[in-house]
């Protein structure tokens, strides 16, 4: 039981310690996620947090919006992204092959919409495997908190705040604090989230439809081959979704390489990923860290709190090594990787 | 900010990446330890433990035990430590010189007496930094759950718990658990404990006299030089005390070379230490994993409640690998240091 490994080295020590990391974890946490058949008490909760492993809550806590319809089409405008969906490769917060043959860090056009719109081009029948059958994949995720926020008092979704609750009171009094961010996030099965983990503890909860998580814990983050890369911005150019490359001097993102996770082969068999489905009135809570690739069923209506990390302790500190342990190359071969001055993003 | 160091050594990396830890560690977290002016409720506590940080916890848990002296000077016959005090080197429970100028990590001789034999050795006016007055040292310090433990009924302090409460009940329900050991420990300005971790929550009051606490995170372990020992016990031989070397085939000890932290020089500016006293009436919560050195003012009588660390979750990994990051070397330059069979002992 050593993470010294091989002493020849730098770089394969540092690859023997994450390798051991991740077999120790997993020695010890195995594959098991607990699932409660309520909410729990504050107390419960605040020693979920400290062990900080992700639980599905049955029976959660989903505001009783099915009679509220009426009042969420008449939602008059929002901001939502749109991307294309006609190759594989051509998806939004992930990574994406640029027209030039470069790989970017794509972010979805936003743009203004109406609820009935947005409904209007999302269908139950989309599979979220195959290519969409329609030209463009419309998501409502501007995850900048847009039911409510701390930094801000209006909401393009204010008409939603009644049915929505501005936080999750076991949650904020196990934490002693209130969300970062309250996000409502509408779409269909065309749209994936790449892998991806925030700085934030987050209940995730299903209103409509079904949502699929696969879930990574911090010490197999190394699997996930993260890498820098260039970042661009799918604009709407004569009607068309066109990928539209930020400046030279933007800052680059740092982002898993790892496409698909489900392709034999994508990710080394020292990791362990965790599958886990989150249904209609259940909820999830995704730790800090905790890296998550997120599909969907159908046309999916979800809620999330973000709470802010507990900076104080050993966590914060851990997880800030845990990233820095590795070299973080550039995406695109031909390019000398920037080491300083990157944007690591959040987002669900 | 990195942890990777200089590239060319294996083991300039480690020491890199061990003083990257301690930076980042006190950069996010100071010096400061929480003050309480009462006992915590539950919840208040669970979130101490996430942030796992020593607090001070004023107008404590101490049992009303100063009308019940009588009791305690009637526990009949129980085992109590002893040891030499006539150099500095002769300590126990520590680094000590043994009488073939190796060095040996010493336990004391167990011996039986009453109360009040105990009692009669001790004194209020025993300086901790001079040599002692008397030859021997009388610490009661068994550390095996004297007072009760969840793996014996029986106590050699029956008569005592009546005034020992059996569990802290903030601590268990915040928890979720009974403590593994609770033990009584008297002594005084003679004994001191040198520093060490142990892999235990742990809940410390003091009844009467006075604890002077300094405290290390785990992330400043790598300070304290910690190497291997052979094990050796003091036991009584004509009257006097004699340490006797164990078998050589007894496993050695992993220990910190630091024998007096204070004096300048001993511990590397990049450790951290916070100095703590608790006086009567109060607690010292002190998180699993965190290295502490303990002197004591006058005959001073303490409680502590050791509650099993929580092995899942990423602490008790990270713990486990802050250790192992770098080499163990034997204590005696002419040894050549054992890497496996070793003992990681606790103790207060």
């Amino acid at each position: 039981m050593t993470p010294k490994g091989d002493p020849r080295t730098q770089k394969s020590s540092q690859q023997a310690s994450l390798e051991w990391l991740s077999a120790e974890y997993h020695d010890l946490n195995g594959d098991h996620i607990d699932i409660l058949e309520g909410t729990p008490t504050a107390l419960e909760f605040a020693r979920i947090v400290q062990i900080s492993r992700p639980v599905l809550i049955k029976n959660g806590l989903s505001p009783n919006i099915c009679g509220c319809h009426s009042r969420w089409v008449r939602v008059a405008s929002f901001s939502s992204c749109t991307y294309p969906t006609n190759t594989k490769e051509r998806r939004a917060d992930a990574i994406t092959l640029g027209p030039n043959g470069k790989l970017y860090f794509a972010e979805p056009a936003v743009e203004k919409m109406t609820m009935q719109c947005l409904l209007g081009n999302l269908s139950d029948d989309k599979c979220s495997d195959g290519d969409g059958v329609a030209a463009e994949t419309y998501y409502l995720q501007s995850q900048n908190g847009n039911v409510y926020s701390s930094g801000y008092d209006s909401s393009e979704f204010e008409p939603l705040r009644q049915d929505i609750p501005s936080h999750v009171a076991w949650c904020t009094e196990a934490l002693g604090k209130s969300p970062e961010a309250v996000n409502v996030w509408i779409g269909d099965g065309g749209s994936i989230s790449s892998i991806h983990s925030d700085p934030y503890e987050n209940i995730y909860t299903v209103v409509r439809g079904q949502k699929h998580f696969t879930l990574l814990p911090p010490t197999d983050g190394w699997c996930l081959d993260e890498r820098f890369y260039p970042h661009a911005t799918y604009v709407r150019n004569a009607g068309n979704l066109v990928l539209q490359p930020s400046p030279e001097n933007s800052p680059p993102v740092r982002w898993a390489s790892i496409l698909n996770h489900r392709l034999p082969g994508y990710i080394p068999p020292e990791a362990h990923p965790i599958h886990i489905s989150v249904s209609e009135n259940e909820a999830i809570y995704i730790p800090v860290g905790w890296w998550h690739h997120v599909r969907q069923t159908g046309i999916t209506v979800a809620l999330n709190w973000w709470y802010d990390t507990e900076m104080r302790g050993m966590s914060w500190v851990m997880l800030s090594y845990l990233r820095d342990m590795k070299d973080v190359p550039s995406g695109n071969t031909d390019d000398e990787g920037p080491k300083s001055g990157c944007v690591i993003r959040a987002g669900m």
